[in-house]
């Protein structure tokens, strides 16, 4: 017999089923909540064209994508690849359906995407991603913004997670500095330098300025400006303060601007304000971020990095369309916040036994009285299995033990008299039960 | 600028967003059916070991396997591949996880599968199935057969199809029959021509029989057998009377015994039985099945094909293991009854507007009063947007009658008199009502 290998490829989520239902849970409460927030659900096909898919990309993504071939192609040929994420299937989507979609168009995906990446630790090959986006036609107000982070906000609020912060910040604020002090040629690098300002000590962050060949004046005014976060008051009072050269400059003043107003939309729909802040050290990594930029972490977690972000966008589509769609979206990264939950053993308190019963007929002249004691509890919405089984007694118990909460019994002699026993197995508990009229024998 | 065709590829399912929320009730209706039922959802990955995948297939199979390769490999190198089923990914799962499981194992699987066929009406390259399996250790009773059936039937009753029924039989049946017949050596072929007979004239089938040199005697105890359909007890007792030389064979009346108890334990627990009837002719084209099988049709429609099939295979995971892993399992398959459905017009029916509420806020300053009733009507469970925008009334409300039921106005004058006005968009109404207290302006 030819040995395989039956292990799931690396860098793929597969979870026993208890863990499923867990994860499960947070995918449906997550679009619970999107839908109450307004937005409406799309999927758009796992396979695209590559040329779709690689219109805007380069550098790594081109790299990570999964080419999908038939018998004889190769994978340069490949002209249908994996999508590695929501947001380019739905630029494709948008410009495909612009004249049957309402706008500003209020839009959640939520499925699996695909990169190549290198598997390690937290980083996987096929991973969940629960986006919202907002796109308008022309324009689109900046109340959009502060939606899109109100309903994620909320989403994650379900979980009820230790110390989750989000962090805002607008890339015209940095934008608008950098050109302030004539350095918009290297504006590309600075970005990258305060990216990874967070990982890595000052002292470095320092030392890759300085090899940017940057004037210590300049350097001063830029760590003074990443270490700025906090309550939104005091941060844009601080910011038309302390940089007084740089509030000459539009871009600048248009930034914060747009900051104040974003954060004051937030505050006036969540009951925690505190928990979204300003921090001037968030710029996303990715380039086609225009305006308002956020990333979420556990303050208690930091090393395991955003698990949950995004930005506003001018253009969603400029790669398939002259018309304008400009939007703003976030994204929750189901697969790696459920694995961050995992490996932080916070992920117990939320894992229940996925059935509510288990019914256990003691004889074959109970099945009758199984099935219709089972169709009355899951008409009343409970999750109700009935065991077949030969084996003993405590098996069967074990079984139930397992995958429900209860287990109820049925032996003829209860039946006779018209009952059934349930056993709770949170407290150990026994109890008799009167069966519903209907159920109990005619004679 | 390059001309990007921005349609979903042949083959690919995309829907606008009010079908779409047709389709995720469909699905969410059959996850919680198949939960209710006691089944516990798992899920594989997408992508899985190219041999795991083909160990067991051939044929179109093999032809139609999607391969996935990062840059420089070619299709025949490609050792990860797109599962086409859920059931081989299951054999997989379950004896990668075998001493983590209970048997039986009675598991759900709902997700994406991918085949490159032809593309043609109503058949899919990416499609969901939405599968349920029990699966033991050993041995597994029959009442698990009628368990799959039973709760296949009950999620497709929640649709309110017209007219459909599931037709079940028992390949045990047959083959005792054939091996009777003295016909085991031709049964690959008849059993192909069976599978056929709905979709052709008698005259054809007669000639197929004809030409595989079956005598008249054999071909007459054929065409009678595959004729046989309808209530359990008038089938069971024709198949007892008119095949006395098969009644002989022990295989033909276990086959008959497993028929009989199976259609009567669906009869215990269907409201209808009428709907779930004895069929000689179902006999599944997959070569796996062992005992019962299963498909269903709308009779109304039965050019379309089944829409959800199955059955009992006496071991699922043969080609990975020695262990011994009985399991009977069905399907439906969801994005064909979709279409199916769309295509005969039935959709309309089950198609509504996504949300339940747009606000519009006439002036900026109602905009908090909008923020705080939205959050009221979300925390009530309805789906509330906000509409920010600069247009005209009239654009506005044709943008809430697009995507929601009702439309709710909040003008300046209104908020002094601590009222909204509410329209519903399917009767026309326009009512005002009177702010939450809290609500109210404080002046």
């Amino acid at each position: 017999m030819k040995k395989y290998n039956t292990s799931p490829i690396s860098g793929m989520q597969e979870l026993l089923p208890s863990a499923q239902a867990t994860f499960d849970q947070f995918k449906s409460q997550i679009a619970e909540v999107f839908h109450r927030h307004g937005f409406q659900n799309i999927e758009t096909p796992t396979i695209d064209r590559t040329d779709i898919l690689l219109a805007k990309a380069g550098g790594d993504t081109e790299k990570q994508i999964y080419k999908v071939v038939k018998t004889a192609e190769t994978a340069t040929e490949a002209d249908q690849a994996l999508r590695f994420d929501h947001t380019v299937p739905l630029a494709r989507y948008v410009v495909e359906h612009e004249n049957d979609l309402p706008f500003p168009f209020k839009v959640t995906q939520i499925g699996r995407n695909f990169r190549g990446e290198r598997a390690q630790k937290g980083r996987f090959r096929e991973f969940y991603q629960c986006d919202v986006d907002v796109i308008g036609r022309n324009q689109l107000p900046l109340e959009y913004d502060a939606d899109v982070i109100v309903t994620l906000y909320t989403a994650l609020q379900a979980f009820k997670l230790p110390s989750m912060c989000i962090r805002i910040s607008n890339r015209k604020i940095l934008n608008g500095l950098l050109d302030s002090l004539q350095l918009t040629t290297q504006s590309a690098q600075i970005f990258n330098i305060i990216d990874h300002a967070e990982k890595v000590p000052a002292s470095t962050t320092q030392a890759s300025l300085v090899e940017l060949q940057l004037n210590p004046q300049q350097i001063q005014t830029i760590t003074h400006f990443i270490d700025l976060n906090g309550p939104r008051t005091s941060i844009i009072t601080q910011l038309k303060q302390d940089f007084p050269a740089a509030m000459e400059h539009p871009i600048f003043q248009e930034g914060i601007n747009e900051l104040d107003q974003v954060l004051q939309a937030i505050e006036c729909q969540i009951p925690q304000p505190e928990l979204a802040i300003a921090d001037l050290k968030i710029v996303r990594g990715l380039d086609y971020y225009t305006g308002t930029v956020f990333e979420t972490f556990l303050s208690d977690y930091i090393q395991l990095g955003s698990i949950c972000s995004g930005g506003r966008y001018d253009n969603l589509a400029t790669h398939y369309t002259e018309h304008r769609l400009p939007g703003v979206g976030g994204s929750i990264g189901l697969t790696r916040l459920f694995y961050v939950l995992q490996a932080s053993h916070l992920l117990q308190d939320y894992i229940t036994q996925p059935l509510d019963y288990v019914i256990i007929p003691l004889s074959a002249d109970c099945t009758p009285v199984a099935y219709q004691l089972a169709a009355n509890l899951r008409q009343r919405g409970y999750s109700t299995d009935i065991l077949f089984s030969h084996k003993k007694y405590s098996d069967n118990m074990n079984y139930a033990s397992k995958v429900a909460k209860q287990a109820i019994t049925i032996g003829a002699k209860e039946l006779a008299e018209g009952q059934y026993s349930v056993k709770d197995f949170a407290s150990g508990a026994v109890q008799s039960h009167q069966l519903p009229a209907e159920l109990r024998l005619a004679e």
